[in-house]
């Protein structure tokens, strides 16, 4: 069933990518299209041997396959009738602009350490088009080296414990038919093809509790939600396009929300907190965009903490929880999401995307331990980029960026754990 | 992956069925060829809903397309190139009268209580190959009504919970890797397409220990070794056959062995002896015939009784048991497998024909529990025939015909135990 074709390249459609791509891309191609930026690989899981793993010859051939990769007019009239957040949100001269686009020059290499590097610099509007292929190639290679190392029988009965997993998981799932996800994995699946699988189970499987994917290719191929609001990418990017002062600087934070909110208004006002700590979120936050916006996306640091705060910033301003959506997006599964969504239970909506854990969990046999990799924007504007979130590990940027950071925002979190995926 | 394919019939090819076809099939031809016989199905299963399960019209439809089933010439080559068990043992005119072969006409119904009947009347040569066919076509036709009952991905889970159970079988005989067995699972198999599939699985992951299959397609598609001797059928054939006195019939058992002796010598000489009870069989097999056998094989009654009979039968001739081969063949699952063959190191030589607890074990779920069915010789030669067994429950006959058939014996077994399978 999981042929996997080495005759065909693993990226093969420009909408195979996360949803957030267009909503972000929009904002960007209307006001900072040509913003210099540069985006970098990075793998948190520590001692992989990369040289044994990726042959760079072959890593090249795909992305060079993936850079001859053009939006069809089939995706462009999917795009075109998008009106799940906004009516025909995209505007023809940004589906437009897109059909020149394609993937930029990118730069791969290992380091000294054997580390892999891989960089992907270019204007703001291209650039930010690398991260989500970039990553499904490598983790699909990761995968398919793993795999290579079985043989075919046992590659076979490693699909064969991903599906009872999968039933494991939909069987649990049945038990709180309140509890709504979203697929969020086409990062870090484990192969194209085994997300495609999952999604078109949960479709048939959980029809209403499953609510749609991150993944606009799916997305259309299943008939489901395309879900995907805006990441710390466009926060970081807002950090070197106002660098200056440490007011600028800590603006910038809610400028995002408010381009945002102008650019979509309530259809896609999600707010994602962690960025500089969701401490400073809720002191940034005004009432208004409290009163406004539908809900928050919590991504790093303890949840419970997270519920409590933002308990606690509702509260504070008189603002009904029942009315307002927090989102689980950090490391997911499935026992993880129930005893969110019991402990949540007549107090906030709650709703869930889930990663890694759904798309890359095929074995608990450790070979096949999903790795922690990210495509994160590591300049724009000639500066370099900053992020803390609410667990120090997942802290990005230059050490004195950070220090910086950490002053301007007031950030005094100590909460401090490896990252799962 | 296993796609049941509606347009396609379930039986398509004459050598899909057991290679002791071929092997009774030249004993018959040569010997008592048009001998008058019936053939009947018997399901041992109680409580079987087979009018909710069977549609006549359609199993009308399997038989029929299996009526239009020829040999080819490929699987005339295939047997004409048979060396295994002595030198091109199937001769020329026995093929060619093959070509001529088709499985003739048969009768199917509801019995009033709602039992499923099939007869399978004929000359010996021909009615013989309904058995195999018969069986897999209603085997195919229950799994796939069990099928239908569940979701699409409930359907791949099963198959996955069934690859895992095959993993699992395969880890525990790697461990024992003087273990030999073969596939005897045609008859109450899944699916064909899931028997081609453990058998193949099989031949790339225990080549040394797994030896053949009884499956003739198979064999030659994975070439592997076609197994078979005889079976319950020649005695029971040869009961009808020399009907009269008690001694006729008493002496008919011998008959067989010796029949089959002069035909195929050492090559072919592991008898089955459980007929009219292994007691009797140990009667009745001479010294020089206990001396030139390969070996005897185990098809019913208590196991570990069977092995201290034996010994004591060689050990009583002064045999060397270390030079006889006991095939065990009844109700095996791996962990019978591993307990007998432990327990015969160093005295038996010892194999297994794995049957449908290899090619029908998909799931614990007592739904895809599989029947206890079988197609079995009920007249020869215009007189009903009887078989006995080692388990009483497996006695098949007239009862008065069982009684006149113990008193022959002298069968004084008790043992009774419902079939596994």
């Amino acid at each position: 069933m999981f042929n996997l074709r080495k005759d065909e390249p693993i990226w093969q459609h420009w909408t195979d990518t996360d949803f957030y791509k267009e909503t972000m891309g929009l904002l960007i191609w209307m006001l900072h299209r040509d913003v210099p930026v540069k985006f970098q690989f990075k793998c948190r899981t520590p001692g992989v041997n990369w040289r044994e793993i990726i042959d760079l010859g072959r890593l090249r051939e795909e992305f060079d396959a993936a850079r001859r990769v053009h939006i069809t007019k089939s995706e462009q009239h999917y795009l075109r009738g998008t009106n799940e957040y906004g009516e025909r949100m995209f505007p023809e001269e940004y589906l437009v602009d897109q059909e020149l686009l394609s993937l930029p020059q990118y730069y791969i290499g290992f380091s000294p350490e054997g580390e892999l590097e891989m960089g992907f610099p270019g204007g703001w509007f291209e650039a930010t088009r690398w991260e989500i292929p970039a990553l499904t190639i490598v983790s699909e290679l990761v995968t398919r080296y793993r795999l290579s190392k079985l043989s075919r029988f046992e590659q076979d009965a490693l699909f064969a414990e991903g599906r009872l997993r999968l039933k494991e998981k939909i069987r649990k799932l049945r038990q709180y038919p309140e509890l709504m996800f979203s697929d969020f994995g086409t990062r870090r699946r484990a192969l194209r093809a085994w997300q495609e699988y999952v999604v078109g189970v949960l479709a048939e499987e959980l029809p209403r509790q499953f609510r749609g994917t991150s993944n606009t290719f799916l997305a259309n191929k299943f008939a489901l939600l395309p879900m995907g609001t805006s990441a710390h990418e466009l926060y970081m990017a807002y950090y070197g396009i106002y660098y200056g002062s440490d007011g600028d600087i800590r603006q910038s934070h809610n400028r995002v929300l408010q381009d945002w909110w102008n650019l979509y208004g309530q259809g896609l006002s999600i707010a994602l907190t962690d960025t500089y700590g969701t401490d400073f979120f809720f002191r940034d936050m005004t009432e208004e965009q409290a009163r406004n916006w539908k809900g928050l996306r919590q991504d790093s640091g303890p949840p419970q903490q997270f519920i409590d705060r933002t308990q606690r910033f509702y509260d504070g301003l008189g603002i009904k929880k029942e009315e307002k959506l927090l989102l689980f997006s950090d490391g997911l599964d499935v026992d993880k999401m129930i005893s969110l969504h019991l402990s949540l239970q007549r107090t906030f909506l709650n709703s869930y995307g889930w990663g890694t854990g759904l798309t890359n969990d095929l074995t608990d046999n450790p070979l096949f331990k999903p790795l922690s990799m990210v495509v994160k924007l590591m300049e724009a504007n000639g500066h370099r980029t900053v992020k803390l979130s609410d667990n120090i590990r997942k802290a990005m940027g230059p050490s004195q960026e950070i220090e910086r950071a950490k002053r301007i925002f007031g950030y005094t979190e100590d909460f401090a754990e490896d990252c799962r995926y």
